[in-house]
């Protein structure tokens, strides 16, 4: 066997190392070499002898111990070498020769190929890409932004944590049951794409649902199933505006949304949010906005509902600037007195507004689906690009909810959940207001809806600190300051109630009212 | 009762009517103006009474017949004249209250509220959006781009439709018994949203079949599930690469793909493919590239592997430009002779290459289940970016799905459709090469892999007019040509195999043959 230590290797990227090479005639030492990199204890332990053999090669070709045009021993000969089948040796020569790395036909010899960017020069290299480039940075500047790790929090299931229901009510035998129907009864269309808007039957029963609880003027052609809110705002965002272009966003408002205009390369525009909802001043239409993204039923974060007389506005300026209302109707599902608030899309008589709704609260957030109602002129584009460029699916899914909703459990599943978190709101406001309520510096939002309470705070308090110390005592309470793009902002803590029972709400709430007095103090 | 016929109203967009007020003092004339509106008997005929009364109010209050001011009847009076009961009508002002319509508290009266945008010139509303903006398209330029109906056909189940496997041998029964025994065991926990990449067992088994199959280069935490590969696109173009600058694509290349980065507002750069694969010439490096997106396992449509000279050239491109290199290997799985061959990932030392696979095409497309292999450095952005911009779910799928590979249900299945898909294959081949086989103009694709053969037909063939002569026969394939971005183009015809069964490839095997053969004298 003859190995010669002539060089030094630029080893993966950080080290160098020795290494031997076979001369170019010499098949047997090409076989002991395979041997000694097979006989290593920790080279790919448990993958099969072929496969072994194979990473082996690849290795010693790499690494040019084998060099170009090298011989390698007959399969009977490495068989023997190594003592194993000389199947596996064949298997293994022919996956090399598959892929590139050996040439050869049986009968004449297996060779090491000539690879240009081992340094072995060969003419059939593309001379291609000799230039250097400066260094740039691992994300792009977009990426940047959004993929920052220091994002909004994620959701958890901790005592008073906003944003999340309590999805553990969710029927699961009830909705088990449905599932093995669709899949015993089912079409084998449904384990294939959606291309026209999502499931028929489940766009159908989510007209019905809007229209009368909603007040939303839609036909059955109008609704897109989605893949959950974030899908919705993505494809409004590639699909209405263009870089650079202005969206209007509350302030303070919802993250995830932010992130998504962010990501699309939108201007955000913040404009603030009074106890009307969106107070648009008469210096944010400087720049004409092309979205404006609301959540008129429940204003994210703060609670309030949008007042008629800004909705109006809203409308107008969306006709006249022929902007996109976004309305993200996303909890509207949880008013504990009286009918739901009607949408701002049924006031619309200029087919200006996007109405965007999910099941993600209302069943469970896994479940990925959601739904848009479009103007009827963007509904075609709309339907070709969410095919393009998501591949709509899990039409088994929407079959199983179709079903929920048409045999009446999605009605009484929201009664049921309306009822329990209408309890669990009623007694987290009653213990805050009893351990709180003599101090009028601290204001306790009244409205009759939503997922959380806003406990509105002295100035002079700081929030971030203050649900920092929550956590310490295992509360999650998110601070009202960090909801805020621009100043002033307001201080007070987000405190969500929908899956904290009743028995934990009186002693949390007791506990987090004597934190937050020990602070306001 | 007083009815004032004073004016013509502008009435929804296009219809002038007139219309009739009530004095701001007249209950009465209110109270029948209401009932008149609800004798109508196409007005929400469905609706509960107090629905009804509410949509009554809302509407006339629109179309000023009830102005700003006007008192309304008591709830008693009302409800006697509508002969409903009163409390439907406390309800139904109720909702309107709350809403804004009208204002007043019990006892007081009840009146139409002040709203500026219905010309009540109210002193609350704010004075913005008196300009109107010049007229603009419906989509954003981006959003015409991608939004186009005429984008890539949508895949459908015909015969030698190419693109899609056969889902119909998915083991429904088997799966079904898995999401069952995950729902029934399940922690709640699964119900919620996706923030760690994924569930991880089956991250973990994604890993070792990566590394056994694939020699890709991977540990469990480079691992991201998606909702498939354009969600792995999406944040790939998002999160690598900044407005304008270039990705290349292979041409002819993938629609799909291309649509995503189009989206993102990426330059799309065709590079040539020819046999070995991307073959970059001098002048695509003029621009450089922030992306390479490519096939290598089996390029799409052209069925090419890339050699491992251009896979190292690739690398080598990737690493001194610092550009990632994109590796979609969506079905590498269907390689009917020999192992699979390794991924383009598994050659790179410098962790340029993102490794992006799917269970679509193994599983069933509607599943929306896909994966990416992040070098190290991306992990920690793309988790972040995945959970704001996509809030990833469906945790109780990817459970079943970790399940069906950990008990081999998933190697069986593969071995089970790579062999039906390998007969089918062989058969098509060879029934157009004995219709074929004579004229030495055509080319039929020899590469043992993939869902489609590739029919390579003389320049002068018209392979889109050859289309749509095979599809009045009841056959689907794609012209090669609609796949080039620049010419020359090639021409030829996408023959899908995957769901033609062994009795039906004869039979249209040899109708397609005849029309290749009609259209090629």
């Amino acid at each position: 066997m003859t190995i010669i230590v002539d060089s030094i290797w630029y080893h993966e990227k950080y080290h160098f190392t020795y290494f031997s090479r076979t001369t170019l005639d010499n098949p047997a030492a090409a076989s002991d070499l395979l041997a000694s990199i097979l006989a290593l204890s920790d080279f790919h332990p448990r993958l099969p002898a072929q496969r072994r053999l194979y990473e082996a090669a690849k290795e010693a070709i790499h690494k040019q111990q084998l060099t170009a045009g090298a011989k390698l021993p007959s399969s009977r000969d490495l068989a023997k070498n190594l003592a194993v089948a000389r199947n596996t040796v064949i298997a293994a020569y022919e996956q090399l020769m598959a892929e590139g790395f050996v040439t050869g036909a049986r009968g004449s010899g297996t060779y090491v190929a000539h690879l240009p960017q081992l340094g072995h020069g060969a003419a059939s290299a593309p001379a291609v890409a000799q230039q250097v480039a400066p260094a740039v940075a691992p994300l792009s500047q977009r990426g940047a932004r959004v993929g920052a790790a220091a994002a909004g929090p994620r959701f958890e299931i901790e005592p008073f944590a906003p944003g999340d229901a309590d999805f553990s009510s969710f029927p699961i035998k009830l909705w088990q049951s449905l599932q093995n129907r669709v899949w015993r009864e089912m079409h084998s269309e449904l384990l294939d794409y959606s291309d026209n808007g999502g499931y028929l039957p489940l766009r159908q029963a989510i007209t019905a649902y809007l229209r009368l609880s909603r007040s939303v003027k839609v036909n059955v052609e109008q609704v897109i199933i989605t893949a959950g809110t974030q899908q919705s705002l993505n494809l409004c965002a590639h699909l209405l505006a263009d870089v650079g272009e202005t969206v209007w966003v509350e302030d303070p408002g919802y993250w995830a949304a932010q992130r998504v205009f962010q990501a699309a390369d939108l201007a955000v525009h913040p404009v603030p949010i009074d106890k009307d909802g969106l107070a648009p001043r008469d210096s944010d239409l400087e720049t004409r906005p092309r979205l404006m993204y609301v959540t008129p039923s429940h204003q994210y974060p703060t609670g309030a509902v949008m007042s008629l007389a800004r909705r109006l506005q809203l409308l107008d300026i969306a006709a006249r600037q022929q902007a996109w209302v976004l309305e993200d109707d996303y909890d509207s599902e949880f008013r504990y007195t009286g009918r739901p608030l009607a949408s701002l899309q049924g006031l619309d008589n200029e087919n200006r507004v996007v109405y965007i709704g999910t099941f993600s609260k209302v069943l469970y957030p896994g479940i990925k689906v959601g739904y848009m109602v479009l103007p009827p002129v963007l509904v075609e584009a709309f339907r070709s690009a969410q095919y393009d460029l998501h591949r709509p699916g899990q039409l088994m899914v929407q079959a199983a909810l179709a079903e929920f909703i048409s045999e009446g459990h999605f009605a009484s599943h929201l009664r049921k959940i309306r009822q329990t978190y209408g309890a669990r709101r009623e007694a987290l406001k009653r213990t805050l207001e009893k351990h709180l309520g003599s101090k009028t510096s601290i204001t306790i939002s009244s409205e009759e809806s939503g997922l959380h309470l806003v406990v509105e705070l002295p100035d002079h308090v700081d929030d971030v600190a203050l649900s920092k110390l929550a956590a310490e005592s295992g509360i999650r309470v998110n601070a009202l300051s960090t909801y805020y793009l621009s100043p002033p902002v307001r201080r007070g803590l987000l405190v969500g109630y929908a899956y904290v029972t009743l028995e934990k709400i009186s002693y949390y709430g007791k506990l987090l009212a004597s934190i937050i007095e020990s602070a306001e103090r």
